[in-house]
């Protein structure tokens, strides 16, 4: 190995990796991704490759690639469905900006401030369409049941954090299934469809849905503390959202649990009563350091991360199941 | 036939006379839709029963029983696609509402201002998943197929109708594209499923397809002249709305058309930059039926009405033949 190949290999993640050896796989996702945005209706492409050129690491289709390369599987199929995925994906982003009233989203303006709410809700709706036409091409009624199930979970899990949102008596179960919900069970479905289509026998279909559940347990985790992490913002990414949000995440349960009356009056103003005064951010930061928030989010993302681990003990080893193990470390260990 | 009977007989529409055939069937269906919204997330059922509950004719469930029992298809594989296709509807309306910033729907409050947009964005996306677990449960790829297309569609017509929205360039081909996509290719699918489920030759699937195409474009054109309709205000019902969006539907299609220049500045203000006054609605009015805009829309509607007819041809003449027959000249004749 060269100098130069150590230095690449050094400066490169897990997942940089997994993008090189599935290069020409990614390329066809993404020509069928635009194939298959296209309509007579020219604000669906617009708005649809407006987010979609924003870029995004392109996770999910990843893991669907990976899990169908692992086995052996075909490689076409799986493009198409890699494509179904991230519909899926941006269908639920163009849905959360609305409902968030977010203003951005991958270092842009997001697409309902640009294009406005209505169209947001509409081409999200198209976009799920446009998944499930493509899992109706491949055929496959397995996968369909997967990724329709998932959907349902997705919803159900950004219902639960609506009904969570400001209310401080949600509890880290709460917590848990808002996530694995809106987030965990679509890495799940993106795993498990690659061992679907190589036609792996059942516990294998259920090791890499467990890996990749867990997997998105550990990702959401880590996302909802990098919201509150200060070094983030030498990065120049946005921290705070969750906050000004009032969202119930893991650093803020770890506080809360720990929090003295006057504490808890401050969450109860400015998370349950969302009346916040520029000095609070600092003040909840300074809270959640105190009681080891951050600290406490990253045990239990590793947590998760060692569950990730022995789900793939099944899989017969290979470059590509290490190159799965090593994302999960580096989705815990991320600072982006 | 006693008096009595001929009596009721008069009294009741084709559409209450389809449903008091289906009854049982109906109530099967009705089942299936309060198991399927169920979920530990209390807001979905309780947003979701809010609409269901609310009633409206229930007509695409209706048809996909009708077109299922037409050809004594298995009519439990119906209750199921039923409620899928009802689903979808609720779906739409749910994601509607936000979208037209709505606060009315079966005459009450919409779900949208009763629990917020957020919830009712969400909601709709957790039914339509639902729909398609629905149908995954079902099995067939067919169905599948015909109604993930048909929610494609829906969504490229809902998003055509906001491009052209506010347009006055807008043509009646646009407009024959947006009722097309948002309201009769669902009638399509819900008619086509039925000869699908009883493995019908592709002419005949066709041809229940087109009935339920034109019987939707009769449908949403009536639709659109009864919100000019003055009459309609003396059955309590609102009028207006069209007009106060700036929907490009067809009674104004038909006045631009005529409009002397003067006519045209009045719609441009209006429609176009939506700057309206409390008298507007009333010049609005009378410039539709002076250039007999109204009276040109049912004229259109009864063409697809007499395609909805043609389109029945092949099909062996039976009871239930005969009521979706009456069923269009109903939609066209409806005061409601």
């Amino acid at each position: 190995m060269t100098a130069l190949k150590q230095k690449k290999d050094k400066m490169q993640s897990p997942l940089d990796i997994l993008s090189e050896r599935m290069a020409t796989d990614m390329d066809a996702v993404n020509a069928m991704i635009v194939t298959h945005m296209q309509s007579d209706v020219a604000l669906i492409p617009t708005l649809a490759s407006y987010l979609i050129a924003a870029g995004g690491k392109r996770v999910r289709p990843l893991l669907t690639l990976a899990s169908t390369a692992l086995f052996d599987g075909d490689m076409t199929r799986a493009h198409r469905l890699a494509a179904a995925v991230e519909f899926i994906h941006t269908a639920t982003l163009l849905h959360d900006d609305v409902v968030d009233d977010s203003n951005q989203r991958r270092g842009k303006d997001s697409a309902n401030i640009v294009f406005g709410n209505e169209a947001s809700v509409l081409v999200g709706d198209f976009l799920f369409s446009r998944a499930f036409q493509l899992m109706v091409a491949d055929g496959s009624l397995d996968v369909l049941r997967i990724l329709s199930n998932a959907s349902a979970i997705i919803a159900e899990g950004e219902v639960k954090q609506l009904s969570t949102q400001n209310n401080l008596e949600t509890t880290m179960d709460d917590y848990r299934k808002v996530i694995e919900g809106k987030t965990a069970s679509l890495f799940a479905a993106a795993c498990e469809v690659g061992p679907i289509i190589a036609e792996q026998d059942i516990k294998i279909v259920k090791a890499l849905s467990d890996y990749g559940m867990a997997l998105g347990m550990a990702f959401q985790i880590v996302d909802d503390v990098l919201d509150y992490d200060a070094d983030r913002l030498k990065l120049g990414k946005d921290i705070g959202d969750d906050f000004r949000e009032g969202k119930m995440t893991v650093p803020i349960l770890f506080a809360l649990e720990k929090a003295s009356p006057q504490e808890h009056d401050f969450w109860t103003r400015t998370l349950g009563e969302r009346n916040q005064n520029e000095d609070d951010f600092g003040r909840a930061q300074n809270l959640i350091i105190e009681h080891d928030g951050l600290n406490k989010g990253l045990v239990m993302a590793q947590e998760y991360g060692n569950q990730a681990i022995n789900a793939l003990r099944l899989v017969p080893n290979s470059d590509i199941k290490e190159i799965l193990i090593n994302i999960i470390q580096f989705i815990i260990h991320r600072d982006h």
